[in-house]
C-alpha cells in the first residue's frame, strides 16, 4: 500500500489533494507561508491589515496602499438598521458562532454580492470592517440592552474590537498581541472551514453564502472551537499539581486534548505556537493560568511527543489576559480567517470547477418497494 | 494514466471517493436508490414524508409510524416571535436563498442543538416542519405586510406550502406533483451541498450550522440554482421556432445550458427526468411553455446526446404550472434536500473524522519580508 493509499484509508480526505492553490504552504519543508512570506516574519513585523491585504491581492501593500485599505475597512464598520433589528432578536444565551453565522447570512440577504462577482473585493472589505461590530453590538445589546456607536479612533481591527468590547482604550501591547493572533489565524490552506467555503463557492454561490458556510464549519470543537476548549481545560485546574494529575488522567482515559496536535504538522509542531506563546507569556507570564499552561505543555511533550501544542493552545490564554471572554475566542478567529476564506473564494472562482466528489457505497442491496399498508 | 488519475486531473474531486456512505447510489448500474429503494418506486408510490422518514431512519415507515411522523412535523410549523422579527427585517428584494440561510442560521442561535447531538432527530423534524413556514411567512410579510397563521388542514409538507403560498386549498394533483418533486430532490449522494454539510458536520459543529452551510452551496447556479436558470431559459422564448433558434445560437456560442447534463450520470441520463416530466406534462402539457420545453429537449438530444436533461429541467415547468414563482424553486429544493443533508450529517457523526484535504501548492517560492517603509 502506497503512502497515498494509506492516507486514503485514514478517511477524512487526509493527504488527498483536492485542488491547486497559490495562497499558502503549511506542513511542507518551508513551514507556514502566506504568498511566500514566512509566518514568523509576518507575525513579528506586520500589522494584521497588511496580511489581510496580502491575502486579498497577493502582494504586501506599500505604506499608502495600506493607509487607503485601512480607511476603507474603517468606513465599513457600521451596521444597517435592518441588521441591528436582526441582532436585537437574538438573546444572550445564543451561541456566538450561530450569531455570527446568522449575521453573515443576513448580510447576503441585505447587501448581497453582484451575480458576476465584480464587487467581491468591496464585499471582502465590508466583512473585514463589520465583523467586529456585529459581535460587540450584539454583546452589549443582549447582555445590557445598550446600543453602542461604531465611532472609534482605533485604526486596526484588533484595537477597534478590544475598545468596543471592553469599553476602554486598549493597551498598546494588547493591540500588538491582537495583530499577531489575527495574523496567525488568517490562513491555513485547505482546512475544513476554508474547504467548506471553496465547495460552496464552486457552485457559483455568493461570497456571503460561502463565508457563512465556513463559519458553520469553524464552529466545531475539532476546528475553530478548539481554542475555547483549550481554555476550559486550562481553567479547570487550580494549581500546577492539579493540572498534571488531571492531564495524566485524561491521557490514561484516552481523552482528546484540544490545543494539541495537528493533521498537517504532526510531530514537527505548529510554527504558530511559539509566536503566540511569546505574547501569552508577555501578557500574563506570572499568572497561575500561564504556569498551568506551561506545565501542561511540558507534560504533553514528554507523554505525547507526536502531539505538540498548536496555535490554539496559547491563543486561549493570550485572549484571556486581554480580558476577552472565552465564548468570543472562536468569533475572533472569524474576524481573522475571513481574509483567508476570501482569498480562497477568489482563487476558486478564478478557475472554477464544481467540487463534487463521490462516495463508496456500503449500503443495502437494491430492495423491492412494499406498499405502506403491507409493511 | 488510469481512469482515476484522469478523473483527478479533471479537478473538482470528480470521481474521487471522499468517504463511505450507505444512503444512496447514483450513477451506478442500479440507478438512483435511497437506502436500496429505486427512485422510480418511491416517486410513483410514496409520499414525500415516507421518504423523509426513510432517509432519517433507514427504513420505510409503517402506516402508524408515518402518521406519528407527520403529526410531529405538523407540530413544528410555527415560527417563534424572535424568528418572525428577523424575517420582518429582510426586505422583499432579498435573494430568497440568502433569506433561507439566514433563517436556518438563526434557528441555530435561537433553538440550538444539544452539544452531544442527542436531540438531532427532533431538530431534523423541526427543520422539515418549519422550512415552508419560513418562506411563506417572509413572502407575505415582505411583499404585502401581512402576517400569516401557520394553521392548516394540509397534512403534507408540499400541500401546506402550496396552500400558504397561494392562499387557497391546492388541487389534489398539485399535492401529488409536489410529493414526486420533493422525493426526487431529497437525496443525491455526495453532491456539492451535501458534501458541504458533511465537511461542516465533520468538525463536530451543530446541525443548524451544517444545514445553513449546505443552503449556501445549493444557492449556486451550478447546483440548486439550476432549476431557476432552466425556467428563465424556457420562458425567454415566445414560440417553439424561437426556442430552437435561440438554443442553437447558444450551442454555437458554447454557452452552458442549465437543466442539461450531470456529472454522475453522463450520457446515460438522469432517471429523475422522466418522472418529473410526466407531472409537468400532466399539469401543463397543452401550454406553450411545455411545448417549448419539449422542443428544447428534442433538439438537445440530437445536438448534445451526452447532455440529456436532468431533474431540474422539467421541475421548473412543473412548479410553474402550480403557480409558484421562479425565485422560490431553489428554496423548495431546500425543503426536500434537508432530509438528505440530515441523513448525511447523522451518518458523518456516527463515524466521524474531520474532512480536511490538502492542496497542491502552485504559488511563489519563499520570499524575503521587506519592511513597509522600504517597499
Amino acid at each position: 500500500m502506497s503512502l497515498s493509499e494509506a492516507k486514503k484509508k485514514q478517511g477524512g480526505l487526509a493527504g488527498i489533494i483536492a485542488g491547486e492553490s497559490a495562497i499558502c504552504t503549511c506542513g511542507l519543508g518551508n513551514g507556514l507561508n502566506y504568498y511566500g512570506y514566512a509566518i514568523e516574519d509576518l507575525a513579528k513585523n506586520a500589522e494584521f491589515e497588511e496580511v489581510a491585504y496580502l491575502l486579498q491581492f497577493g502582494e504586501l501593500p506599500t505604506l499608502s496602499q495600506l493607509k487607503e485599505y485601512k480607511q476603507k475597512i474603517i468606513a465599513q464598520r457600521a451596521l444597517s438598521e435592518e441588521l441591528k433589528a436582526i441582532l436585537r432578536a437574538i438573546p444572550k444565551n445564543a451561541h456566538p458562532m450561530n450569531l455570527m453565522q446568522t449575521a453573515v447570512s443576513a448580510l447576503g440577504a441585505l447587501e448581497g454580492e453582484k451575480e458576476d462577482f465584480s464587487n467581491q473585493d468591496e464585499k471582502i472589505i465590508r466583512l473585514l470592517g463589520i465583523l467586529p461590530s456585529i459581535l460587540v453590538f450584539w454583546h452589549h445589546y443582549a447582555n445590557f440592552g445598550k446600543e453602542i456607536s461604531f465611532n472609534s479612533k482605533q485604526e486596526s481591527i484588533g484595537g477597534y474590537f478590544l475598545e468596543k468590547l471592553l469599553g476602554k482604550e486598549p493597551k498598546e501591547d494588547f493591540i500588538k498581541a491582537m495583530h499577531c493572533s489575527l495574523i496567525l489565524y488568517a490562513e491555513h490552506e485547505f482546512n475544513a472551514s476554508t474547504f467548506t467555503a471553496r465547495v460552496c463557492a464552486s457552485t457559483k454561490s455568493d461570497i456571503f453564502s460561502a463565508i457563512s458556510a465556513a463559519i458553520g464549519a469553524l464552529r466545531g470543537p475539532l476546528h475553530g472551537g478548539a481554542n475555547e476548549a483549550a481554555m476550559y481545560l486550562i481553567q479547570s485546574f487550580n494549581s500546577v499539581e492539579e493540572a498534571l494529575k488531571g492531564v495524566n488522567e485524561k491521557l490514561s482515559n484516552k481523552e482528546l486534548l484540544m490545543g494539541f496536535g495537528h493533521r498537517v504538522y504532526g510531530a514537527g509542531g505548529d510554527p504558530r505556537n511559539a509566536l503566540i506563546k511569546e505574547w501569552s507569556k508577555h501578557l500574563g507570564g506570572d499568572t497561575l493560568l500561564f504556569k498551568v499552561s506551561e506545565a501542561i505543555e511540558t507534560l504533553m511533550k514528554e507523554k505525547k511527543p507526536n502531539l505538540p501544542p498548536n496555535a490554539d493552545f496559547y491563543s486561549a490564554s493570550a485572549y484571556h489576559f486581554m480580558g476577552i471572554k472565552t465564548e468570543y475566542f472562536t468569533p475572533i478567529f472569524i474576524m481573522s480567517r475571513v481574509s483567508g476564506w476570501s482569498a480562497h473564494i477568489k482563487e476558486q472562482r478564478a478557475n472554477n470547477k464544481i467540487i463534487r466528489p463521490s462516495s463508496e457505497y456500503i449500503g443495502v442491496e437494491p430492495r423491492e418497494f412494499v406498499e405502506i399498508d403491507k409493511r
